[in-house]
């Protein structure tokens, strides 16, 4: 029955919980990257967050997480979403395994090359491999709703 | 029972799926678009994505698409979010494509109007209509929780 | 079984989509907030808004406002794909009930920090507050996922 594909007890699922889990933290761990860098290099951006000091609105460490959690939330965001519908599609266990890790794994790499500023193409690169994932998984989804 | 309407044998989630995968795939199309005119109008906004080159932090061009993209997952996010607590509150078919659809074309619609530069109120419409239908499931989904 | 776990007939899922329905409201009613304060301080970043008038791109308004609505789709988004998650591991009522409220009042608190400008650490102090709540509920997701 369709409906049991939506369960920890289907290895599917617990796998798409697991690295939707992962890939989200990891999101969300930006947000304590950018408080951690506004106070050491004492930059603010609202007036009531240093009263009496001034606002800075462009500091190139905190724009570059900025740019790299916004980057995670137009692709991880995606990922959980359309990724829960594939599971519904009723994958193998091996094709959605695949799909979960090569993503989760591209984006860890997507950060450090955007944090560490590497040499492109390795944030290119990263990038490609993380949106063909769930490219891949969209079309299945798209296609298991018209039929 | 409540649990097999999410499975794709329900007709109103294979339309929500599709819906969902569509407009997912449209607002992950604005990076690929973002990138394009990067490339094609040489405006870098990482050191190392033009070595020896300067940055440029502000083009029109792809900080419209960006606004875009901005634009779509603040609105389309919560769409896909709302509508699968929506497809769990038993809607009509009737009711549930409408929405679904009405959504999809004003997203559509919203997109080709931001990124032509439609003159207004094109883009303020098709904003207010996709906004109208999420906010319209919203309330199917917080009268559905309180009883 | 596990399956009825995602249905209005289990009190976890009928108060996990009431919380996710009103903060996800309350976040898109920051793109109304947006267009209010655009309106009213004549402040436009298209052209085709203000046809033959100026592009304004930094209000300080606008902006407060815009910061908010990023922030929540930072943390409200993540609450509610991790809060699906987390239901379907089946959590006593009272611990899904007590991380739910305390994540949409710690947001709630957050916005009116955010838009009245409240001296800190209001802000701060609600936007840990909501991470925490996300936070503990990703520990159960891929402690589950795992086992």
């Amino acid at each position: 029955m369709a409906s049991d594909l939506i369960s920890f007890s289907n290895p599917v699922f617990a796998q798409y919980a697991f690295y939707s889990g992962v890939v989200l933290c990891k999101t969300m761990d930006m947000s304590l990257l950018t408080v951690y860098y506004r106070l050491k290099n004492k930059v603010f951006i609202n007036p009531e967050d240093n009263p009496g000091g001034k606002v800075t609105p462009n500091d190139p460490d905190v724009e570059r997480i900025r740019r790299c959690h916004l980057n995670d939330l137009e692709n991880v965001v995606p990922f959980v979403l359309i990724g829960g519908l594939y599971v519904l599609t009723g994958p193998s266990a091996h094709a959605a395994a695949l799909h979960f890790r090569i993503f989760a794994a591209a984006r860890i790499f997507h950060t450090i090359s955007y944090l560490f500023a590497l040499p492109q193409p390795c944030r290119a690169l990263s990038f490609v491999v993380g949106y063909m994932a769930t490219a891949s998984m969209a079309v299945n989804v798209i296609r298991s709703g018209v039929m």
